[in-house]
């Protein structure tokens, strides 16, 4: 699923390098896929002055005809945006979560690997390679809250998680469709349906059903808090995940620390049906604090351009910077630190080889 | 906050025993309570027949009667209860989640502490000593939603977050009297502000409000995917967390986990205004697997009973038993698994002697 043929020859990218590290480590991405892509096929690169640094100088987030004229392109790499400068959510709604909504990316899709060679929080370092399908379009991000008599004793803030047959059931089959193509086969299901009866029971029946399609697939249901526990005491057990917007956000975020740390987590936002163009982002943020020290790790930028390349058909190539990537940690030496740069460069080179 | 002055000197317990495991582990943590208590205190215990076995019985969770005739105690302790067969939902809204909203349970407190010699997923064994303030009223948790075509490709199933100046205000003033209280004077607010912006400002507004009636308490604020992170690669950092109630649903389990796993977990569910009795329960489930085999570890239920008494205001017996889990599991020795019943003299033993 999420795949298309390869037929075009060029591909018409947008880049937001956006704040702190995120134009450091777009950099190297684009280093990398320039190094993999074959001599005849064209990456054009269409750079969009958005985020943190803008906002201070314009108030704008993300005009219409930016919108409009990113929907242009064949995908979307993204560095990251923010500062400590800009009020806290107004990036997040204005533009990340904009883009989100706008084009559709129904399919939050995060994958966890242990590498060789990294360093987990977790004792044993145990098996860890599965995906998060995290649904990216409804839930408790739709914007659908508010406040009554703001700022006074009597105040009541309300935030609504919206949550559609239609919505659900896309992703679900994205999700089992996912499971299915892998060798472990097996799909969880993580909500918290003892408490959020009506959601809950949505995304459940959901799951059952589809599931009866996918007879292969094995499946498994748990508690939000319960998957905390499991993702630190036997993430082996995970396969495919597929969950909610905000629960996803929050379980890819540990996954990404139990395996090898936030440096190393991509993320796509996929809108499957090609309709508007896909958006590949680290799930790391903008890190003002070593912005320029040559510090940042750009692999989880390089993993989301391989995520990118797999959304547009070009499985090979994609496979190439995994497996690159992978050898780049395994065979680094132990106590000596390479710079941004350095990094980028040794994935390109591998990638070339 | 939270202690009132000791001077009754009998106790008038509720004990909802439960299923699975939970008879197993509430008769330990009545022995210990029963060992802690000097000679002229009187614990008289009155058990309440509540669970997936009565349900499955009778078809009833708990009856306007019960819920009148509990009110009247001073402190529930409550084991664990369900069972597969009961569905999803059914004794958390009509049991356990009743109670907590019926008895105005706003503090929800479950401290994690990593004790000596027990296991954690987590590598060299870092410093773990917080304690999350659960709000336990409010947010999504309270019932507030709902489907509209329900089981139809239109279904819509929403639930709602709610959040009110009032509610709100109270948990974050109890968390910083305990933030006051304790030597690391430091409270973190987690919550996720850049996306659920009307609670989240109604949350950060309070917390920073609040926050200068208390000048010698450090504070810090997380998003939730973030305090994730936290949990596991530097638990150290926390003190004490306040969090809505969805959100410390998950990461207390989290906290759990890191901390010598589930078994070791215990809950407090506390009105502080003592208007009605509050309810102490270990964070585990009733783990039917282990039922009966003597297996179940009753120690989450003897910290559970020790933050009762702390409650009640018997604050030096509550010591005692937090200081006989320590060396009793200090001192245990490695490779030899215990009993429910043995682990239960062991401690009763200890907090007598
Ligand atoms: C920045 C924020 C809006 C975003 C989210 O909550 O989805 C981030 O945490 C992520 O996971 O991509
Ligand atoms: C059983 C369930 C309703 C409950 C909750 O979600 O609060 C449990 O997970 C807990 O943490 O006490």
């Amino acid at each position: 699923s999420g795949t298309a043929p390869r037929t075009e020859r060029t591909i018409d990218l947008a880049v937001i390098p956006g704040d702190g590290i995120g134009p450091e480590v777009v950099a190297q991405g684009l280093k990398v896929l320039t190094a993999v892509l074959p001599q005849d096929v064209k990456l054009e690169t269409h750079e969009y002055d958005l985020g943190a640094k803008r906002w201070h100088a314009t108030g704008e987030t993300l005009t219409d005809e930016e919108l409009e004229r990113l929907k242009a392109h064949d995908a979307i790499l993204l560095g990251a945006v923010g500062d400590p400068g800009v009020p806290s959510g107004v990036l997040e709604r204005g533009l990340l979560l904009k883009l989100r909504f706008a084009f559709d990316h129904f399919v939050n899709l995060r994958p966890s690997k242990l590498f060789p060679n990294t360093t987990s929080p977790l004792a044993g370092r145990p098996e860890i390679d599965f995906v998060v399908v995290r649904e990216g379009t409804e839930g408790l991000y739709v914007g659908n809250g508010g406040s009554v008599r703001k700022g006074t004793p009597q105040e009541v803030a309300n935030e609504v998680s919206v949550n559609t047959a239609f919505g659900v059931e896309r992703v679900v089959r994205d999700a089992y469709a996912r499971a299915q193509s892998r060798p472990g086969k097996k799909l969880t299901l993580v909500h918290k349906n003892n408490v959020l009866v009506h959601a809950g029971h949505l995304w459940k029946d959901t799951f059952d059903r589809v599931g009866r399609e996918y007879p292969e697939v094995t499946t498994d249901y748990l508690h939000v808090d319960a998957a905390t526990i499991f993702l630190v005491t036997d993430p082996a057990r995970f396969d495919v995940i597929v969950t909610d917007n905000l629960f996803g956000d929050i379980i890819t975020d540990l996954a990404a620390a139990v395996s090898g740390g936030i440096g190393l987590a991509a993320s796509g936002n996929i809108n499957p049906t090609r309709e508007f163009p896909s958006m590949f982002e680290p799930v790391h943020g903008s890190a003002p604090d070593i912005a320029g020290t040559g510090k940042a790790d750009p692999t989880a930028t390089v993993l989301s351009a391989a995520l990118l390349l797999r959304h547009l058909g070009y499985e090979a190539e994609a496979e190439r910077i995994d497996e690159a990537v992978s050898a780049d940690l395994a065979e680094r030496s132990a106590g000596t630190a390479r710079s941004t740069d350095e990094i980028g460069d040794a994935l390109a080179a591998r990638v070339a080889g």
